[in-house]
């Protein structure tokens, strides 16, 4: 893993050297601030592993990783807005640091900031990385309003909601990817496995991240754990216990949503859902992702030695505790 | 003028059959409410009449028409939260109708359907129309930053002013003509003039859009008049006033914004400016934009005949009452 650290380092070095203008002050600010409060810059290391997966120096994607990387922030920082959330990565989000009308135009500014990285493309490739761009970002919004329609809703199908995780989270890691793959000249093959791969990773590493929230080391999670159970998000774990309860199991999940004390909520949602082997349907299905990541992954048409950086990644993203 | 409506017919009819999805219906409902809802659609129209001024037929260049339409119109639905605006054309905005979670998201989209529509340009102009677009979407953005920080000061010179209006508004007609003329496959310096046309229309616009809030003729004028006044807003006007006046008449301007009858609020503001010569001295700054905006145009090198719906829009822009 040290490897990655290097990439991380490479990554965050650009990011703290960008040249954002100094005025207006309260427009460029908040940008300055949310691109180096830190993260864990997956996207854009997948980015330049995929230019590297076909041989192509981690330099000339770099653009290409910032757009990637700074799409993600904008989306952080207006989803930050719409779920009033006061933290993030343990410090105060734009609207709450400024207001929210700041956070909605220096949002704007990161989005149209992303597409001045993407166009820092040879001419010939910018038309494919443009459109390529262009269709996750749609998505990508389309995944978090989905996100917002299921708050309101109480019959949505884990089908439907695989299929928002996919959109919110995962087509950017894939386009992320493909992105580095177009720098490099990559074969159109090539370049759809290297995204689906990307795809089944995140779908994987959200299906694990709706599991940990109540299984993880409580000594090791950074958050509560049962986070989701208190605020009665929908997760795999509540859509898939959902879908197996018997009518009387149905109405004591149904009975626990307005429990006030949270220790027996977390305890009893957890007991619950042991009883109906929910952890074990979604680790299955989170594997079978993984597996489907894999397959595509070898697929590709490199030396099996080129792929190892993304198998270490992806690996690490599967393995991890919080 | 006759001309004009039908290339106003032509964007209208474009942007009545965009294929804009169905689902999500939260976010696509907003998109497609608001780019229905009317407008001069000045702007798509001047990158029509950009590529005709050097001999292209609209057709080629209806997707940068549309995408400049569709970032205006994106702008609008963002600045309408920001300034807490309840109508627009006067029908409800999105955050209105809808809510502001709904106009951040669909906002968003439509900055990303703007980016859509201007990939769909011949490749090899691509990198030339992105870099323009990009660089305008920015200034747009700093110009409304600016605009709301000139809310918080009382020290705003009259260059700043200009400065922000410049960014906020003129700078997307200068860009909305240049896309016209990239498609058209115009040289550098007729490019340049184009812009600059634009950039002084825009501001020839503006100020007399600030003049006529407080000199439009009440029988003709869409709303109040005064408005800008009564509101307190900072305009051409005013600051010109400022720069004007003495400590004595600084100090009626001062009280008179606490005045809370609008009439003699308006009323002495008037009369005050008219001492002054306030509207003189503005008129005069929007001629002197408006001249350099002929003369840009003049420095093109087409027939004079093809110059002319573009000086028939300018004349139309500039002797509006409304």
């Amino acid at each position: 893993m040290i490897e990655l650290k290097a990439y991380t380092a490479f990554v965050e070095q650009h990011l703290q050297t960008l040249n954002i203008p100094e005025k207006p002050q309260q427009l460029y600010d908040p940008i300055r601030y949310f691109l180096t409060i830190g993260g864990k810059r997956v996207r854009p290391i997948l980015t330049l592993l995929g230019a590297e997966l076909f041989g192509d120096a981690k330099e000339t994607a770099i653009s290409q990783a910032l757009a990637i990387e700074i799409f993600h922030n904008f989306t952080l920082v207006h989803d930050d807005i719409m779920d009033e959330a006061p933290l993030r990565r343990n410090q105060p989000t734009v609207h709450e640091k400024w207001n929210s009308n700041i956070g909605i135009l220096s949002g704007d500014v990161m989005l149209i900031h992303a597409y001045q990285h993407l166009g820092k493309i040879a001419g010939e490739k910018l038309p494919e990385a443009f459109e390529l761009f262009n269709r996750t970002a749609i998505e990508v919004c389309e995944g978090q309003q989905f996100d917002m329609d299921f708050e309101e809703r109480d019959d949505v199908s884990i089908h439907e909601y695989i299929e928002m995780i996919r959109l919110k989270t995962s087509v950017l890691l894939g386009c992320a990817l493909e992105l580095g793959a177009i720098v490099a000249g990559a074969g159109e093959d090539d370049k759809k496995s290297l995204y689906a791969f990307g795809q089944h990773i995140g779908l994987a590493f959200q299906i694990q991240d709706d599991i940990l929230d109540l299984y993880a080391d409580p000594e090791k999670f950074g958050k509560q754990v049962g986070g989701d159970v208190i605020a009665n998000k929908k997760t795999i774990l509540q859509l898939t216990a959902a879908s197996k309860a018997s009518p009387e199991q149905l109405e004591i999940l149904r009975q626990l949503k307005d429990e006030q004390d949270n220790e027996i909520k977390v305890n009893r949602t957890r007991e619950l859902f042991d009883h109906l082997n929910i952890r074990q349907d979604c680790q299955a299905r989170m594997e079978e992702h993984y597996e489907l990541a894999q397959q595509a992954l070898k697929r590709i048409n490199v030396p099996e030695e080129n792929k190892k950086p993304l198998l270490s990644l992806a690996s690490f993203l599967m393995n991890r505790e919080v």
